[in-house]
């Protein structure tokens, strides 16, 4: 629905830029959706995107701008005067405001930086000073906040005037003369309550923060896990520095999927989209991969060199099972990669570290039981497959079928462990790609495959 | 912070448990968060679960049931005497009671049903009617609407008596006499608006809206895409029928990316986690995938086969440079095929269909440029090594190189067009995972690899 309603608008947008139509595009600005707005921008060239904002009121204009992919932020204040370039930063929220100062040069930061008020310069040197992966890099610092020692009908004329600069007014945090985090009350709560009761009365006292140096993905998970709204961060004496809401959350669970999904691909995780990823950066984050697996693969011709004395004996069994019994190692590892890895992401930060195997004992006892019987059903069939179709004796046969359950099984084991042993090292198992585990299993494949050979026959 | 808590509050559960304390366990229920009881219970063996929930309120009890995971949810319920079971079911919200019943045997969900009040009857049976990727099974139809020739000062009031019974009262929804969504206020447009003033006056008319047919994920991405808290979902006549919340949204997200990350590891999505799944599902949601890339392995060895009349010829030359030509494609393709799958995930539904090809021809026209440089790329340093490393002669190394940049060009082609492909057709492209992509590749390497060296050596 949506997708249609663009496609029908950006043509009447650009014939209002054609025509220079500043109360068309004012009138367009104040009535189409901010997000519409900004998908449009994507599809216009930079100086029509400024022609669209400069036409909208100031708080439509950022909203707007706000909601454009950060590549294409980057592009467009690249060229931007510094007063205006100030102007725009001076307005937008303090998370989105960071994440685009962090992709500028850095001579360029400190012009604008000089530009502002001292105290946002101090909040956006702290806030860029947070580690990418860490909650401080995903809060905003404009939360609503009251003390507890007011009543009810006072905390709402107060939320009145926080509001304008608040991310979120749902949540109100309750906090000492400290800022240290006492409580939280939620508006709902507040519209319930009799107007002059004490805050300190009705609010929940027990509340779930997390740090402000904890992982991203930590904090979204926890507030996708309590169904909330917004998760306070603290530092470490537990003040309140800042929220993370539900909408950051949900980027985050996109994002680190997507991160898993490239790497299980065996793609180096991309900043941008993958349309807006510039061509060198790909051919780097791909050939990389490519590469290392290359030489995983020549190591296996190496392999193969090794046994060449053996060719003569058993050439035209191992060459045309070869894939075969590499891709099932392969395919069986891919599996229980797969599998283990999303189970450690899902499963949390939080749970890693030395327990991890101790936790999944019963996973990996069964993850055994699934190998050995999928590895017996594979082998039945390639040794009927392999007498039936392609006419092998049975001794060759059985050295097929033997092969097949050992690889699955050694596949199976590799994919279950490693990305175990990875997150237990504190490496991303996500790196435990299926392309990797496949080229691992290879040179496995090969060496049990001529080794039964050598016994079997 | 959390796990630890609940390590440690663990033992005291269980003590309580064996000491038949229920002032121990109904105090527990009061003062800890359901989420964190709801997950102690899940190490807790069933009677003890309940013996937990019995000593909570009413309504504490049947937040922590909610939080309990569903195939937890489903062995609780299995052997509960009917009338505490139509009991529970009354009090739960209208999402989660459905996602429970979806999972009751027919007999059983018939005989609840009966004991149901009439209008609790309907609305479940309707929403179990809904697709199980749709709107509707995610939908809760526990809302806060209002009309619109009411004040605020009224409309805040008549919130305060719809709160206990929605989901949400941030976003309030105006509908004509009809049902129709006519409207939407924020509760805290309403906190800011003067109290005399109407809501037709104050209320955003272009409310985003999403149909009950609608693909949940479509509805998961449009809330992410706004930074909804909710979603109105609406039927065929603009009819307000529930709301799409955003934890039901983060969730959703959740769980296709775990579905597209079990189907690129070549595992058919499961119900439930993976520790949760019993091991006849496992077999045969992981043995249905291995059996098919065999029967693909399998025809590979009948190309080989093919081919057997050469094997004299170049036997050495193939066999020893086989898995490294066969992998090159299957990388290649699996880089592709990831990215390409997953550019397709986020750009949602409503882009696909016949517009997808057209759409991406510029993605494609720069996956070429990639596979060519990164084919030559490889290609080099295959040649390089076959020539100084395994002092292969100069024609065949050749004949490797050309090979490698063949079948990354190829492996990239059919890595990226495949899930165009089965897009455009309806299809979920994740199905091309990374496993059957090198397995399409293999077949198409080693054609490749035979036919380049008779025509070059």
């Amino acid at each position: 629905m949506l997708d249609s309603y663009r496609t029908l608008i950006l043509p009447d947008v650009q014939l209002m830029l054609l025509e220079g139509d500043r109360d068309g595009l004012a009138a367009f600005c104040g009535v189409v959706h901010p997000v519409v707005i900004a998908e449009i921008c994507e599809e216009l060239e930079d100086d029509q995107v400024w022609q669209v904002l400069d036409n909208a009121e100031l708080s439509v204009k950022i909203e707007i701008f706000e909601h454009i992919s950060l590549r294409r932020q980057e592009m467009l204040v690249e060229s931007l005067e510094l007063p205006k370039l100030t102007e725009l930063l001076e307005h937008m929220s303090s998370d989105d405001r960071v994440d685009l100062m962090s992709r500028m040069s850095p001579d360029r930061c400190e012009s604008v930086m000089r530009l502002l008020a001292s105290s946002e310069r101090n909040e956006i040197r702290k806030l860029l000073s947070y580690d990418e992966s860490s909650a401080g890099s995903i809060m905003t610092t404009e939360y609503a906040s009251l003390p507890a020692n007011i009543t009810v009908r006072e905390a709402i004329d107060k939320l009145r005037q926080q509001a304008p600069n608040s991310e979120t007014i749902y949540y109100v945090f309750i906090l000492d003369d400290h800022r240290r985090l006492e409580g939280l009350i939620s508006l709902r709560e507040l519209i319930l309550a009799r107007p002059d009761i004490h805050l300190a009365d009705i609010m929940e006292r027990d509340v779930v923060r997390m740090r402000v140096t904890d992982e991203r993905e930590a904090v979204a998970r926890t507030l996708a896990r309590y169904n909330f709204l917004a998760v306070p961060i603290v530092d470490a004496d537990d003040r309140l520095v800042g929220i993370v809401t539900h909408d950051d959350a949900i980027d985050v669970v996109e994002e680190e999927a997507t991160e898993d999904a490239y790497l299980q691909g065996a793609v180096q995780p991309l900043d941008d989209s993958y349309e807006d990823t510039p061509l060198l950066t790909i051919l780097w984050k791909r050939g990389i991969w490519l590469v290392f697996l290359s030489v995983m693969a020549l190591t296996n011709a190496k392999v193969l060199d090794y046994y060449s004395h053996s060719y003569d004996r058993f050439t035209t069994l191992v060459l045309m099972f070869l894939p075969l019994v590499m891709g099932s190692g392969g395919n069986a590892g891919s599996q229980s990669a797969t599998l283990f890895i999303r189970m450690i992401a899902l499963q949390g930060t939080s749970r890693s570290g030395r327990s991890l195997l101790a936790e999944n004992r019963s996973v990996i006892a069964r993850e055994f039981m699934v190998a050995l019987s999928l590895g017996t059903a594979l082998a039945v069939l390639d040794f009927v497959v392999a007498r039936v179709f392609f006419d092998r004796s049975q001794s060759e046969s059985i050295a097929i079928a033997f092969t097949v359950v050992t690889v699955v099984v050694l596949g199976t084991s590799f994919g279950a462990l490693l990305p175990l042993l990875l997150s237990r090292l504190g490496m991303d198992p996500a790196i435990m790609s299926n392309p990797l585990i496949a080229s691992i299993l290879d040179v496995l494949a090969v060496t049990t495959f001529f080794q039964i050979a050598v016994l079997l026959l």
